[in-house]
């Protein structure tokens, strides 16, 4: 049991072995979860090299889970809602893995803390698994982490992998990118009180789900549905497989769950019949490649020494309207292509 | 004149010095423009450099126009309406110019036939110039060539510059990031007629415009209107400085094109007060170099013999889930990093 707070220390205990990690993560071990999490989200390259292989090595054994994307605007009940759906989830026999990617923990230095307070009754369930966002480095290094934490999940027997992003930035459409269900969470209101849906969430929204419905929130919620699901329906992509609908929950009294999950999993099911799901995941994992690649070429040409001393000269002068953007994109080329010739570290 | 069919033809003539370039388009002068054009969307190394130089010249006198990209399904009539609204435009002293982005022309090889047939009115008259979509390359390519040859239509005098894309694939995101105002067309309808709108649409949309309202379509584009309407509002991001409406037209009728143009007109005054259309230009042009720094290193990665001699089965190996797209994307950076080291021409 290491339902401690803190990850386990790296130097203290002796380094387990490919064998040690891959057998405790298929028997469940949480504290050998846990530290192969610390490898995969480390930047040491012995520790990639590691993470890498055992990725490899336990690849036929991940695939297993539901994965469902979670995101919605601050205040609108993410945390409570993953608690209460975990917890049902667990009640049917599920174990869930909880992740997060919030990109306010890469300006902040610090992962979000209190994700197990947070999911409080969810925490101290043994067949449920809460970790929390990466915090170092880049978006795209922590979509390539939380991805790789996911298989790790299914590789220890977690069948349903939800992940949590806040609603800022890029980090939804990554995530979007490595789920199977992509849920955007609303506040209950009607007519000019709807607090409308950042741009991008409607194009990667597999459905809505009105939180918070419950009290005098009741009729507002059945408002929200109507004009949520009059929307959706207006600009619904003709002859689309599957058509987002409208969810209305409430974690405080556990109604709507029940449908809700019932929606995600028919969603699986129609995405199953037409070998949609194999052919998704496919797709994703050749973009995160693809991802990577493009991640390193521009990082290493922005790396550059010429290109770094040329670039604010170059980047004001096109936004100035005194450069084409392909001369400056040809040189800016051209000081990369004449960088050092020495053989560089692949990072 | 030169309101041929053709472009001019590239060897016949002596060819023009970079001044004369820049003092037949600054002229007005419709075949010097044209051959400008050409020079734009030549892949000849020779042709580019003249291009980028003409551009530089040019800059001073372009950033002129309304910038209005216009997009639709297939049948929804958009030649018909970028008629009649260049006629408007005409008949109220613009000059306008219309130009495409066509994904589709790329795949057959030849640029869209009969653009002139199509708005065939507004082709006849003096102060407007449609140039077809062109047809070589890549996407990324058509994008940076439409994007210049608005420039030269600017430098030219040409104060509006319609640009028809057809809505397939990644042309709209592409033509949204080189206009001012992105305009969405769709067919009248009301309840389940309603065809929905490609995925995409929403977010680049500034106005949807229901076309065809005329005769009997009447009632049916008002409720398709107040259906939009209904959806953008509840979709409507919140604290946004514009908020996308829906506008009535029909270009059989002409009624509708004032209010449009209206609404068009008072976004780029709200985007001028706030000082957002400049900053908007300046951010499009330099994601515009970024766009073609980020093309040039994946095509070179793509186009190295050892990258191409492993790709297929790397690819296949990270659908397959036997290798992990990090470890792939490492090995085909390995590889590339492995080629030969000769100095290569930018291209």
């Amino acid at each position: 049991m290491s339902r401690t707070r803190k990850p386990a220390p790296k130097i203290a205990r002796p380094a387990p072995s490919l064998a040690d990690y891959a057998k405790g993560i298929r028997a469940g071990n949480r504290a050998v979860l846990a530290r192969a999490i610390t490898l995969v989200e480390s930047s040491r390259a012995d520790h990639q090299a590691l993470a890498q292989a055992l990725l490899t090595k336990l690849a036929p054994h991940t695939g297993g889970a539901i994965r469902v994307g979670i995101s919605g605007a601050p205040g609108v009940g993410k945390s409570t809602l993953i608690d209460a759906l975990g917890l049902y989830l667990v009640k049917r026999g599920h174990k869930v893995a909880v992740l997060a990617v919030d990109p306010t923990s890469l300006r902040s230095g610090g992962s979000i803390l209190g994700d197990k307070t947070r999911m409080a009754r969810l925490a101290a369930e043994e067949n449920a698994y809460i970790r929390p966002s990466p915090a170092a480095g880049k978006l795209g290094g922590v979509a390539r982490m939380t991805r790789e934490t996911m298989l790790l999940c299914e590789a220890a027997g977690f069948d349903a992998v939800l992940i949590e992003t806040v609603g800022a930035g890029q980090s939804e459409t990554l995530v979007a990118d490595m789920v199977d269900f992509f849920l955007v969470l609303v506040l209950p209101g009607a007519g000019d009180e709807l607090q409308g849906l950042k741009k991008g969430m409607i194009e990667l929204a597999d459905m809505i789900a009105v939180t918070k419905a419950d009290g005098e929130n009741i009729a507002r919620a059945s408002a929200a549905r109507a004009e949520y699901a009059a929307a959706l329906h207006v600009l619904a992509e003709p002859h689309a497989h599957w058509k987002p609908g409208v969810a209305v929950v409430s974690a405080k009294e556990d109604t709507g769950l029940d449908a809700l999950w019932k929606a995600i999993e028919r969603h699986r099911m129609l995405l199953n019949e037409r070998g949609l799901l194999a052919e998704t995941r496919k797709a994703q994992s050749v973009r995160a490649l693809w991802s990577h690649v493009d991640d390193a070429l521009l990082s290493r040409l922005r790396a550059a020494p010429r290109v770094q001393a040329l670039l604010p000269k170059i980047e004001r002068a096109v936004a100035a309207g005194r450069l084409t953007p392909f001369l400056a994109a040809v040189r800016l080329l051209t000081a990369y292509e004449q960088r050092s010739a020495r053989p560089r570290k692949i990072k």
